[in-house]
């Protein structure tokens, strides 16, 4: 796994809220966010995305009880299914819990999630439309 | 203030154990980096840290009661303790909950804490030793 973030996604209770919140504090959005959730770019070259919290928790499949559930997940993108199951793979021989096996998603991509030892919440996803693996300049 | 992530905190229960976790799936630490925080360099330019959850918790003045606190804080570092001060007003006009006012600090810089809507910690730093105001490449 390469040591790389391509997007922080905060688990939001309000998103209009939010979303009205970072654009006063001068974060701009990126066009590809939609109604349900809102992709701001940030100068690193990554994103930081705005999602329901309860959408979060539904997405990687943990309850969303306030204690376990982070309430944001980091992903690291990869270029194809075969390396989101790869990464995944590797994560486990390091130690962490597999959370979610590599599957396609309702958006029309390939993702899966693993825990690593506190519990904190990694996407490792393929994303046909927006290409996030080479997010370092 | 900018769009720009410097560090992403991890806080942990076990500091050890997580710093191997992170090691054996490819992170590699700077040498800053201490026995009390692990600081991973990430591709993007920026860091992820790990540090005890417990102390990244009083570092923001905030409960760990497992509720509230998010167990994981995102930073924007500035050029001066001026700029932290500036930051912070700039955070609360917009809507945030000022969380800590910017403040001397035991690691020898200057920083503060605030909350957005979801109560999602931003810490605000000075740090004259590691230049991370320019992470972006």
């Amino acid at each position: 796994m390469q040591a790389r973030l391509s997007l922080i996604t905060l688990g939001v209770a309000d998103l209009p809220a939010a979303r009205a919140f970072y654009q006063r504090l001068g974060f701009s959005e990126l066009p590809e966010s939609q109604e349900s959730v809102a992709f701001l770019r940030l100068q690193n070259g990554l994103l930081l995305s705005l999602y329901g919290r309860a959408a979060l928790a539904e997405d990687a499949g943990v309850p969303d009880d306030g204690q376990g559930f982070p309430r944001f997940s980091l992903a690291h993108n990869v270029g194809s299914p075969a390396e989101v199951d790869a990464v995944l793979a590797e994560a486990v021989a390091a130690g962490a819990r597999l959370v979610k096996a590599g599957q396609s998603v309702f958006w029309g991509g390939y993702s899966g999630y693993f825990a690593d030892p506190d519990g904190f919440l990694w996407e490792v996803a393929f994303n046909p439309f927006m290409d996030l693996t080479g997010a370092a300049a």
